[in-house]
């Protein structure tokens, strides 16, 4: 076969799909590799004990846009992103390390509001910066981090554990970090056309403050340790909850049924949708970033944590056969479709 | 202050100078972070075992050239060089999560080709590799890789462990791939203004070699071990030998005295330095991408090593005061000076 004459658009397979293609013939060798690609992050065995590791890039112009970005703000997302995953797995984030590729457009003092970001959130999460590598792009800014946590041997969650009859879980609220983006793409664009005209955020300091300045939850890692509740499985939200419930449902083998009026929002969050003529359900179905945590938990723990207020029930998990679906709030029965990744494009 | 006023260029302060002021004021929370920025890797200490971590960025146009870097090549030596780093600290690299930034100009049969490259180096080091995000890049490719590697507790190697009367030794030898590189650009060039010229590399397997697909001295991590040598100091050679030794200098508070007649040359690279009408000598001080090992060792491991063929011993340490000193064939006296990265921008 010659390559040179095939050609395959990295499009026509998708985010999950090229990752799969890619991804297809993946050997390990080493007998410390507990978990590899495929989940929220990668597990190994560190003689006994164990260590999870994420990494992720973001690109300018595609994950983020340094108009309405404050660049502190981006440091900080940028490891509270990666620190996500490492909670994802039920972990607890200890180190990052952090790759950087700036055009000549970077002062260094544009750089050192970035690293005021990155500080701040290792300072808040408890993290140490312990390495990486700075570099010339030939455009624009290019980040990409590496985070490390530790977890007791084998109390690691993935997205495979969910069974039949277990309760589907949200920790905080949804669809606010879409909607804040969606007021500064509108704000950006008025701007653009009329520079005259002051940006209107006023009152909008939550769903912009979701988008701009997410956070971890490890509160609910902590959380859930303290109450002794072990997650049948668990992911971050950054796609949308309705790709990350079809990616527990896939990778569990099992099916769901979750109920519209559990989806928890803010006051603001629905505000904003309305002003918008959105559905908010929508924004938490198929908006991305908001960066809490789903996860299932076995119908025995119902009882610690149904007090608790950072934390919604949003459904069970079903046997495969019975399929996925979302029951709405007038009681009609749709199937919950992908629309994460692909959904805003 | 006003930040917004003041701008200062990122080419001011140097890559290391850049890396220093940014870094200035990290600090260490976590107990287990035992070596943090400023050396090859990073160390963490895992229960009592120790992790090493190290983080490489290659982007399309600044690190490489896909007009002359065959993907499957590019795939193999972006692995190459982040392993380089952690065989640097004297540790065996186990695992690596990749980070990819592709535009649509590249097709699922590219990137299956930078895969398979990726894939030999990790079944050829016996490394897996276990996680990492696929993004979209507005232009070119942008790799991003993160290598993990395990260590007896404190026997890391360090930059910064050379001490006065320490012997300076170099793995393989220098130059070629500076060589390689000169040679593909030339052909490049030749190439874009005379498209019916076929490339002229006959005979120039070796430095072309060295450029394309470097590999990783594990193999002299091993010996090393076997011997019982514990280098004092060791990094690899990324960027120059000169700007190398200073680095060692510098973190180990020496001076140096280097031979010039005692640098290590593949009959090919001196070939093609004369071709060139380049000093071979010029090409190992300031040229990079050699990915050698350089370390320094005690004199009385001297005898282990002096009929090993893979290591040169180029020169020996001195007290800090004596300062740093290339001795030329003819014996005369040079002060070393860096030249590695800035040199042939």
């Amino acid at each position: 076969m010659n390559m040179s004459e095939e050609r395959t658009e990295v499009a026509s397979l998708g985010e999950f799909g090229l990752i799969d293609h890619l991804t297809r013939n993946n050997e390990t060798r080493q007998a410390s590799t507990i978990l590899s690609i495929g989940d929220d992050a990668a597990v190994i065995d560190q003689f006994g004990k164990q260590t999870v590791i994420s990494s992720d890039m973001l690109i300018e112009g595609v994950h983020f846009d340094l108009m309405y970005t404050p660049l502190k703000h981006l440091g900080y997302k940028s490891v509270v992103v990666n620190l996500s995953d490492i909670c994802a797995m039920n972990a607890t984030p200890t180190h990052i390390t952090l790759n950087l590729g700036i055009s000549n457009r970077f002062s260094v003092e544009a750089l050192d509001e970035f690293y005021e970001g990155v500080y701040a959130a290792c300072n808040f999460y408890n993290v140490d910066l312990i390495g990486g590598d700075t570099v010339s792009s030939q455009r624009g800014l290019i980040i990409s981090i590496t985070a490390i946590g530790e977890i007791t041997p084998d109390k690691f969650v993935t997205r495979s554990g969910a069974k039949s009859k277990d309760l589907l879980c949200v920790s905080g609220d949804l669809g606010g970090a879409y909607l804040g983006l969606q007021l500064l793409e509108r704000e950006k664009k008025i701007f653009l056309e009329h520079p005259e005209i002051k940006p209107d955020l006023e009152g909008r300091a939550y769903v912009t403050g979701r988008l701009l300045k997410p956070e971890a939850r490890i509160d609910i890692v902590e959380w859930l340790a303290e109450n002794d509740i072990v997650p049948t499985s668990m992911m971050d939200i950054s796609d949308g909850l309705s790709s990350e419930i079809l990616h527990i449902c896939k990778q569990s083998n099992v099916g769901c049924v979750l109920y519209e009026d559990k989806i928890p929002f803010h006051d603001e969050t629905k505000e904003v949708a309305y002003k918008f003529d959105t559905d908010p359900t929508a924004c938490a179905l198929s908006g991305g970033e908001d960066y809490e945590l789903l996860f299932t938990i076995k119908q025995d723990d119902y009882d610690k944590l149904r007090m608790q207020e950072k934390i919604s029930v949003i459904g069970y998990m079903t046997e495969p056969a019975e399929g996925k679906y979302l029951i709405t709030r007038k009681g009609n029965k749709h199937e919950l479709t992908a629309q994460g990744w692909t959904a805003f494009q």
